[in-house]
């Protein structure tokens, strides 16, 4: 009856937010979204916070500039220098998670059929919001090491020689979602000689790098960028407050080239006018009250002794059946299930044994591998944790025996 | 140096956002945003909405439900109940601002070179937001009582002669913006009718109808389709607490039938994740308060005053220069000034006078007129309103002494 868009004839939602129906299940144990621990949100600097952002009430209530309020932006300058970032107030856009900030940069950067590099696997809401621009999705491979520069090189060179410049190439660098891999400090200087050269826009999707509790931190792609002449203008930084403060407040933020963040503005006034000031105020409040970085301390203790309880019950619980890498750092372990058990078939029994994750296929961008899972080890205790993985050990069994 | 997309390579800024520069003087008069009078906020209701919500703080602070979360998908209903429109959970998607949500019903209706038809004049971050969807804008003319019907069935048929099937009519059909008439219950009934006849989707939104101070109440386009047979499946109706609460907490919601609501849910995943459950959950424990009605009462009353004040003091100031219908409700004034002076001269004089207001031109979506210009009578107190008027008098004076 409807006519709809091409994207939206048959609507394919999103892999993990499909599964959001049985987290209303108490006695489900979800390793699939991403989800912070609710036991480390900072509640009481979040009142605190809420409270001074309300003396202003009358600011907080009305609307605020569109590419966010001058708060926010000096508090997310200042964080940005935290990762060796320099950005004026004119680089950034505040945006509603990052998955905006992203959503408005294909906006203003690609027509229907231009080609956007991402890595596989990646996250699927960025696969759909490439589908939903009509751009053209070109795969590039990943390995344990992240994003596999020797193919992307390929990759450019094959494009080039058609005649296709690529507009935006989207990547992780930092515990990537979903493989929890960082990019080395040489991949990444390659990767932005590359952006300079082949003359597209790298999206640099950060919002986990705060969270690392092993292992040497590795610079930014931007701010590698800023070091080196006129590379900067190659690189989009995309920060997010929803992993490391809460996700609710929805406050993230890209910083682009004043070329860029411009039309991200104009783009945004059309996508929703502006994101809420109020959570904006209250976000620069917290952020200037000091909380954060004890906080953070927090976080990765607890989350770094999360993803080794994890680590360690698979290994123990299933030894033969999965191979990973332990992260170090991020929100996500990923792993490959071996024959004859494949991730759809283990979801299936999992249901059934109360215990959740999600698949892998669907972040794939090209050749689904139905064999990969992606579990988030930061919601949960880790009493709740080892559970969790004794339950997945006997989904496996019971799928396996399915399976034979 | 940068490739953009076909929308942003010379980006056209919102004519209304881009006078905010001039509000950050506090000398000047603004009439031209939409904004709230902010002594009109309940910032004690909103502060106790804010507390209760809190005693949720885990939830506020955690990923919510793409779509909304319960809570306020539950008062959404119940607000809607009031407006004569049925509901249910399936129906509604909660957005940020009801930009967002026709943002998100382009994205899931429209492809490149569809046709989108706009009443003329009209909301412009609308006509940005159809020009960045790639649809092709068909304005249809207006008179004092809204939108003109058989100008609509001309368009139409001409349309069908030409085998074109529009794909959506937007309009604000109740204090329009900026033209503030509201349309007959005739022509209502006509319009939702050739909706039905040439399967497009009316987008009707509705941010202003709860302001009326004078006349008598019409249905909305979307209760009227409910009692029609079949008519619903034709029309998505956005309604925003923008207006009646408080911009600043961003909470807007759109009805839809399910095949469309469903759509809107997919292409928001992509777009944001999710507004912030946070500002959702106050705004339901606001709503659940039962304080927006007295609240709705205070605004009528002061809304009502100030259009009067407003109407009386330029009838007064500019007999001759202005044309203007005094409005029955909303926030906006819409007038047509007399030879030689426009609305461009006018304001550039009105900046040095320090007082704004919107040019007509850019709520033109085909031929602008340069003589009519948007008067919004809101934000201000009644002797800071006639003080206004008599700046604009000035700048009228001034503008004429130049033009002749």
């Amino acid at each position: 009856m409807h006519s709809f868009s091409r994207a939206f004839v048959h609507p394919a939602s999103s892999p993990i937010r499909e599964l959001f129906k049985y987290l209303s299940d108490p006695e489900m144990i979800s390793f699939a979204g991403g989800y912070p621990d609710k036991t480390l949100f900072d509640v009481e600097g979040l009142r605190e916070a809420s409270e001074r952002a309300f003396q202003d009430s009358a600011r907080c209530l009305q609307y605020g500039m569109t590419d966010g309020i001058s708060e926010i932006k000096e508090q997310a300058i200042n964080f940005m220098a935290r990762r060796g970032v320099r950005a004026a107030p004119e680089n950034v856009t505040v945006t509603t998670g990052s998955q905006q900030a992203f959503d408005l940069l294909l906006r203003v950067m690609v027509n229907e059929g231009d080609v956007v590099l991402v890595e596989s696997p990646t996250y699927p809401n960025n696969i759909q919001a490439i589908r939903v621009s009509g751009a053209r999705i070109v795969a590039v491979p990943t390995d344990r090491q992240g994003l596999d520069i020797d193919a992307l090189e390929r990759t450019l060179e094959d494009l080039r020689a058609r005649g296709v410049r690529p507009k935006l190439l989207y990547t992780v660098p930092t515990f990537g979602n979903p493989a929890g891999v960082t990019l080395s400090l040489e991949r990444r200087l390659r990767l932005v000689a590359l952006a300079v050269q082949h003359r597209f826009v790298i999206a640099e999707d950060d919002p986990y790098s705060e969270l690392r509790f092993s292992g040497v931190p590795v610079e930014s792609l931007y701010a590698l960028a800023q070091r080196i002449d006129g590379a900067a203008d190659w690189v989009v930084h995309m920060a997010s407050l929803s992993k490391i403060l809460a996700p609710g407040i929805r406050v993230a933020w890209s910083v682009a080239p004043a070329s860029i963040a411009h039309r991200c503005y104009v783009a945004k006034q059309s996508a929703d006018v502006g994101s809420s000031p109020w959570t904006q105020r209250i976000a620069s409040e917290y952020l200037a009250s000091g909380r954060l970085e004890p906080r953070l301390e927090l976080m990765r203790q607890a989350y770094g002794a999360k993803c080794r309880a994890l680590s360690q019950a698979l290994r123990e619980l299933l030894p033969e059946a999965l191979d990973f890498d332990e992260p170090e750092g991020g929100m996500f372990l990923w792993a490959r299930l071996a024959a004859p058990v494949d991730a759809a078939a283990l979801l299936a029994k999992g249901i059934e044994h109360k215990v959740v994750f999600v698949p892998g296929a669907g972040f794939h961008a090209d050749e689904p591998d139905p064999a990969t899972l992606r579990v988030s080890f930061t919601a949960h205790s880790i009493p709740r944790i080892q559970e969790g993985a004794v339950r997945l050990q006997r989904a496996w069994a019971a799928a396996r025996s399915s399976a034979s």
